[in-house]
């Protein structure tokens, strides 16, 4: 970085945080339709932001919120041949209720002891504002860009992102890029940035199974047909064996192992066990045979019971054999495991579980790839130097067990690899009440981004 | 039966049509408090009734509706010293709801096509009037009455009869006796008769297993901590072993075996199953290995999952680690299980599981013990005998799989043995719109009555 561009981002901090309380003072809910104007707006004031910061900008439509897509000019940059990077985030938020948690309006952005409370300031208008006030300090200096950067900001990554892979298709050469950065993940801890360099992807499945044509007396029929509640229980009691590991054949065939160094590296990372199950009320870990949590929750594969129903659930006794009953059962799937085999062979075990002639009725509610970037690609190695820069020690690069849907889209569609480089914390309180980001984080953000452009630029493929 | 009886019975049938109307023309609903006052005007009626067949009748208090006791005087009666007759019925009924659903008002007694459409009309009114005029027409001729008779009328029994035990204990020398009758019951067929000499008893829980503190995102903790949904179906799954025996330890220690002879018997009833399973729209029967549906339905013990609940049980997917969840699970108990020793042992077994560090909220929602009286029961082949001489041919002796806890009552209680001859029919739509009975039924079931009275004076103990 430039000692010009240095002492303007010092002198710019409090203009930038004040351009990301505009933004955030527009309650761009996506999931709920009487917000729809101001999401709307908060996506021309993106555009318009970033025309400011001398970028082409335009608002596309698509079936449902639009996407804010802009990219620099050749003028603008001091090697138009560098790697192009598409940074992608997103400009619509959580709805804000329990309003009446709020500590403030979630829609007036607030500063209060190093903080900036409001909807979105950390998922992920924050972020996204320290990329675009990265590239308006260079503007502003005069500085050329280091290299071509286009920007993709999402208006619907809280309700699904439903529309964006048909975007992804419809607009692919607005798109084309050589790396992805994306921020809407957490750092490490408050003094160290982090990578996260792989995902895990989603199966999510509904099961029911079927029986009688009415609820029966459990009376007068108990003990002489199938009771769709105790076979549902029968099944899903054989869907793990005693190591707690998936029975459906072939589960494990495609999960990459751990290598030495990812698991001397976690190892080092000191991960407090007992601080992270004490959060959340529970005694003991619990999870496949022969992993740490870190291990667990970052490389294995998980399966989840996300919900059970059927027959009677209400307060005291109804002694029913219910006529069906079912149960949400979701994949969290490992690189390199492919949905498009786990889905037909988690079916194919259901199909042939001896169910004693009841049938079932599957639906499926979503799938998305996993998604492990080597931390030896030079994208991942250009942006831990940049982080490395900026503050002083090198980054973590770290795992996740949440699945981010976009990231395989990009590959899937564009071909492109993610960087996750993601300025939140586990204690900003996104989807909650009192939502906010430390000003010196999202100051942190804006330098870094400053950098890693540098640094992606100088990346030869 | 004297030619006299005979001859005023089939002069009186219409009358007695006619009384069953009135009785069925109050709305006797016990479990909406607004049909109180009704209630007890069912219970004065009755208590008039019996009056005029020359009983003492009064109507006494309990903490919820009254019960209607009458006993004959000794001036009424051939032989004051036989056996004392304890009938038992009720006078309350279901709501009638759905009552757009009925082709005539519920409480608007009317005859078609041979039958007698009203709440209650079946369940249990018109059984309990079957009886009732039993003793008026004795009365009506000034014929005594074969042996001493009392008469217990519940108001409370389709709202779980929850105030009759303690009547039982309080009024004791008021119910003393030597037999109990019970009018609650079936036919085997609309041409015969059935003695149910054994019923199942029940023992209904609601067990939850809690886990993390609130409700967790399946992503960041999927496989690293125990989910309480995901345990409660592998606890469930080990329910029952490969035979679907129940696994609890001791749990079939006391079931009576089935003797040769019942076995022999209820062959030859020649049960159509495939006419039971269409009925219900099931395909096949399953049950414990070893054994009939019939028997499985009379004889053996069962186990229901009778409901599941517990993460997210909408439409579509949301990715939560349920903090809870929970299953009502009953138990239907063949004489000889004893429910003090079943509940305790189902509890045992729960806490044994290795539910992986999570733990559970057990709550209890009713006990009640199994019955089983001798076939060759002095009792059971008296009124087996009136039974022959009214239709011409034997009942079929059978077993119910369902619960009337109130036969445990009697006999833990009173020391009283039940008989349980019922003129129901499976089809007689009782507790749903347009509940009926056939007025040949009900005549039927007047005449087996009154000569049921004489053989049971006759029997010596």
């Amino acid at each position: 970085m430039t000692d010009a561009l240095h002492a303007h981002l010092d002198r710019t901090r409090d203009d930038a945080i004040e351009r990301a309380r505009a933004l955030l003072a527009i309650p761009s809910v996506s999931t709920d339709p009487a917000y729809a104007e101001h999401v709307s707006a908060a996506a021309q004031w993106c555009a318009e932001h970033l025309r400011g910061s001398g970028l082409d900008a335009e608002v596309l439509p698509t079936d449902g919120h639009p996407i804010v897509h802009a990219t620099t000019r050749p003028e603008q940059l001091a090697n138009p041949e560098a790697p192009r990077v598409l940074f992608y985030g997103h400009y619509d938020v959580q709805p804000p209720d329990p309003e009446e948690q709020w500590t403030h309006p979630p829609f007036t952005p607030t500063v209060r002891d190093g903080n900036l409370y409001a909807r979105g300031a950390s998922d992920d208008k924050g972020q996204v504002m320290s990329f675009l006030e990265a590239l308006r300090a260079y503007h502003e200096i005069g500085e050329k860009l280091p290299g071509p950067v286009s920007v993709l900001l999402e208006g619907e990554e809280e309700c699904g992102s439903v529309n964006l892979p048909a975007a992804l298709e419809r607009y692919r050469d607005r798109f084309a890029a050589d790396v992805v950065l994306i921020s809407d993940t957490s750092m490490w801890d408050q003094h160290t940035c982090a990578i996260t360099y792989a995902l895990r992807g989603l199966l999510y499945f509904d099961i029911q199974l079927h029986g009688p044509s009415r609820d029966l007396h459990s009376g007068l029929y108990g003990g002489t047909i199938a009771n769709p509640a105790t076979i549902l229980t029968q099944v899903l009691g054989r869907l793990f064996d005693r190591d707690h590991r998936v029975t459906v054949p072939g589960f494990y065939d495609d999960v990459q192992p751990i290598t030495h160094e990812e698991r001397a590296a976690w190892a080092r990372l000191e991960f407090d066990e007992a601080r992270y199950l004490q959060a959340i009320g529970v005694e003991r870990a619990f999870g496949e045979t022969g992993y740490t949590t870190l291990e667990r929750r970052w490389a294995r594969p998980a399966c989840d019971v996300n919900g059970l129903y059927g027959g009677y659930q209400g307060a005291g006794a109804k002694t029913v054999i219910p006529s069906f009953a079912g149960a949400k059962v979701s994949f969290r799937l490992a690189a390199d495991q492919d949905p498009e085999k786990i889905a037909p062979a988690f079916r194919d075990w259901l199909e042939s579980q001896d169910t004693r002639g009841l049938t079932w009725r599957i639906t499926e509610h979503g799938r998305a790839a996993p998604v492990a970037v080597p931390t030896d690609s030079p994208w991942i190695q250009a942006a831990a130097r940049a982080c490395e820069q900026a503050v002083g020690r090198a980054p973590v690069l770290m795992r996740e067990g949440a699945t981010i849907p976009v990231v395989a889209e990009f590959k899937r569609v564009l071909g492109l690899e993610s960087i996750l480089l993601g300025f939140g914390l586990a204690g900003d309180n996104i989807h909650s009440p009192d939502e906010h980001i430390a000003l010196d984080r999202l100051e942190l953000a804006r330098r870094t981004h400053a950098r890693v452009l540098r640094e992606l630029a100088a990346v030869t493929t």
